[in-house]
């Protein structure tokens, strides 16, 4: 059966990476795979964390959020429920190890680089677009940082990547919609370096338990699923 | 002393109202005054809150939040933290009162129309931004419902917008920027219909109590900016 | 039609102010609008918020609130709901804005004054009369720290009344009770200085939108009102 | 060494109970335990919890809360807190747990009543006054009940009454005042029926550990002054 | 009528005090009174609250908690819920009050033991069982402290114990199971030191007021119990 | 380097399944992997969820906490500071997940089995044990309903297990104790069905981006641990 949108298994949706998108910010990336829209700003703050002060070290951190509005139909605010919803703290959790994969921390200084990652619109690899939009947000910060003699160094040791792929009728497929994200057996999130190594990887089987043969069919589609973001990272930030 | 972007004190900043931002939602906006940026989504529930049950009324209600790096310092997340602020409340009740001062709740029938205002960027303005937005994000969702025939009649029985205006330097002034806005001696929101009347008049005096002929000349250049705002309101909605 | 209780449209119901109240408070008060009941307390405390230390300048708070059988139907704690409702939080900084515009910063030190509103028994204008009352449990708190030479000048740069007006039934009328306050096509609440100046005008079309004319009659109205109050004020002061 | 006040050890403090001090609360009370004040109202609900509906049953609940300024040094809201404090919900049950022991709830039908005792001012005892004055608005809200013949029978089968005794300076001494309970060995809240029967009894030892002989001369000196309360409160009534 | 388990009225059920269930608490036990389960935990943490700082006097706080499925039907989680209920903190309370009683603040210097006791499996008196084995793991985490001499001398002025004692079908029965609290028509727990004088007393009358010969007879019951236990738990620290 | 327990690099720390450690629990197991020890509890309901009402289907759910001196130093409890952590939130979803692999929801029923999964002592893999202990306890369970005639087929469609692995000084080691864990570059955990397919697959890098033959390398060994955690199971369930 054809995808959605009649790519090729192995095919990203389009992807659209928007520097600068907030004037305030010293990153902010509109990112975009297909329908999903993801704001990604990236914010220098010249502390750290209380556990994490006097060591010479910086801290990369990241928050997750869905506009109410993102979805097809509404969703209640965790503002207004007042608390955070387990799926929403996973995800924070998840792009900020992601991105402090690609940090040296002694470079950084006593910095902090916040991300917040909001979801204006979602259609399926809302985390995955996070991250990849993170990192542009971030390398830019790190370059206002430059510019601004706050560091002297590059703390940035690698970029990151990540992309989702899924088990859709029997066929191991690239960069799920939501469309398919609902008919996935199997679904797996992968977060790579720009240099083909792996940061992480969260397979689930939704339905039926999967074998090694198809976990090796969809690391290899992630793994070159991140190598062409990476390459369109390095596109956005050279314009 | 002249404005920071040069403006005449009666003049309105650019604005800039994009519909259909958003897929999924019934109506949605982008708008902006100036680098003032809100993102207004009216979502169609076909039922009403439990004390509306059975009145064969219809509700509107409104939301209204900042995403983090809206502003020029990073702000926690109230989901964060845990609780609304007093503002968010303040700025939701706000909005939702104007918005129903335009609509026939008979005529909605036992529908709600929930208007979500998310400040992507602020820069002064952002409620008078969201109730401006919010009229042509709910003006496309009565549509909507129309077209479906899912109601007959027209719940819309006027328009609304907002403006702020203040005293800067002792100049009474139309739609302040932030910097205006932290230098304003009086600070005063302005609801008005399509038709010149007053919806809400909310004025505070942040310095100096001010005397009725301040009040005077602050009232009569809001129905001024209310009256701009209607006609690209209207010019937006006919495109 | 006859007001409820034939007053005539521009009198006030019968006020009454009780100072010293409590025994512990540096200023109290018990004022009653009618059957509406406000406990004032007035609290100094010999240091400032967090973000105010070492700027040589004091501060000045508020917190209303309704105990739960002060109104006809019993109404849920907000301390039992584990959040403060957003009606809560807007009086309680309209009260907190409006006194804080009696003050000089500088000349109350590094001092601030809590004031506390809670209403015993609720008949319309509760957040009037809380202003009203709590100007004077603040001259009471301040009388005091100059009693005790805690501050050498006066802080005090004038006095502040509050008063609801409304149109009810098609005549603007002053200090609406709860049964002419649900009636209201158009409901304003102002706050003036004892000179006659405007500190805070909020008005909200409940029904109708209302023109310019309503409007400058209702404003009219309550600046009598509040002329009438700073009178009763100083009157309990003196006693 | 002599009571701050010169009473004899095994004498109250003056004790008024004002009856009706509010107007829209079925029963209420001002009762005051010398400088302690609690207002204490009940309301009467159609309805019973959840957890009771068809039984046939009613219910009394209670809850306590304390004015911030209430006290000797403002204390933080818990509404504001977000959290009902331990100590706050310890005497609300123990509040509602005492006056349960005087209803007949079938007689009750499935009916609520609720009794709020919000203490405006206090000086030790506060949770004994307002059991004391508890008792009176729940007299009182019965009686209302059966003058409208919401109910046939009476559902109170005795009064109860609620008094601090403790052990100051090695004597025993009934209804302590702030400044004895803060120098009290041990402090015991006992709660009676009019009939002398025991209700609750909690003593603690503040400070050293209390043989027999003492919880004997105490429980003795509670009794007693419980007898004393159940004729104020008959007098109250009888008003 | 007999005991479900045949006890004599005086009889206390099978008591076992396992020391030094856990590897890392600095004392820790496992108790059972019957099927109660009770895990209690001592932690030493080198600091004491705020309130307490520079005082040179030590502290000594207790939390008890249930876990879901301790009792018959499944509870919900208070950390789920998101608030402490008012019985885990009246009980919690209790058991930190208790403890205190026995130890000296000034020979423990400005350390903090933290007494965590989780019921594991409910089956009547686990307030009780808290308190006995709570005494045990904080008598180890002495031990413990003074072997690695952070302390010189002796905190532990005296032992303590508790047990609950109550009136069923007219009987008064020594520590009570589950299914004879439910039937308790009064409902006393009692804590004493090693040398029988009172801690606490808490009797609540669940149905029937109760009147002096009752209390005096379960006070016995009690005082004898507390005897037993405590020689139980001397027993167990010498093994 | 040799292991802290001296263990080869694919062995299982010593494995302890306690069934029925529970009196109450329709299925309960107290499951020990070295010093780690969990109590898992199935909790029968007879209902769904809400949203899975009148589907004919049943449900799995589970949460996941930690006592608070289950770890090195003491941890706050979430149910005192109010709010779940994020890591809680993900490994309870990880643990229902999990478990739902193995469910046929239309055999079960609108039954719900909740599995609670506390975390008594920790020392690394508390998630992994969890799982497997869990699944004991769930097969506990459903034996319970199966006796009782409440479910007529067989909802367990297979068995799960988990365990953790990861990369210590070069070398991919099996079920990490927490000495490991915190050496570990790479961190994974695995859960596998009983005939050895996957569920779940989480694997992190904490220090170094690993590749793919070490990824290889970490499935094999997993593979294996949780083959003869299988085993484990079932000699457990068979005794």
């Amino acid at each position: 059966m054809a995808r959605p949108d009649d790519r090729a298994p192995d095919q990203l949706r389009p992807v659209r990476i928007q520097r600068n998108w907030l004037d305030h910010a010293e990153g902010s990336v509109l990112i975009e795979f297909g329908a999903t829209r993801v704001l990604c700003a990236a914010s220098v703050q010249d502390s750290v964390p209380r556990w994490r002060r006097d060591s010479g070290l910086g801290w990369v951190t990241a928050e997750y959020a869905m506009l109410p509005r993102a979805t097809h139909t509404r969703g209640e605010r965790e503002s207004v429920k007042g608390r955070l919803g387990g799926r929403t703290q996973e995800i924070s959790r998840l792009i900020g190890r992601s991105l402090r994969a690609c940090v040296d921390f002694k470079e950084l200084g006593e910095n902090t680089v916040v991300l917040d990652c909001d979801v204006l619109q979602a259609d399926g690899g809302t985390r995955t677009a996070a991250i990849t939009g993170a990192y542009v947000a971030l390398a830019d910060a790190v370059a206002w940082m430059r510019e601004r003699e706050l560091i002297k160094g590059d703390p940035l040791i690698c970029s990151v990547a990540a992309v989702s792929v899924g088990v859709v009728d029997g066929e191991p497929r690239l960069d799920l919609c939501y469309a398919e994200d609902v008919e996935a057996g199997t679904d797996m999130n992968v977060v790579c370096t720009g240099d083909g190594k792996f940061v992480e990887v969260q397979g689930t089987a939704e339905g039926q338990p999967f074998d090694r043969a198809e976990l090796d069919a969809l690391l290899d589609l992630a793994a070159g699923g991140c190598a062409e973001l990476t390459r369109l990272q390095q596109e956005a930030l050279n314009r």
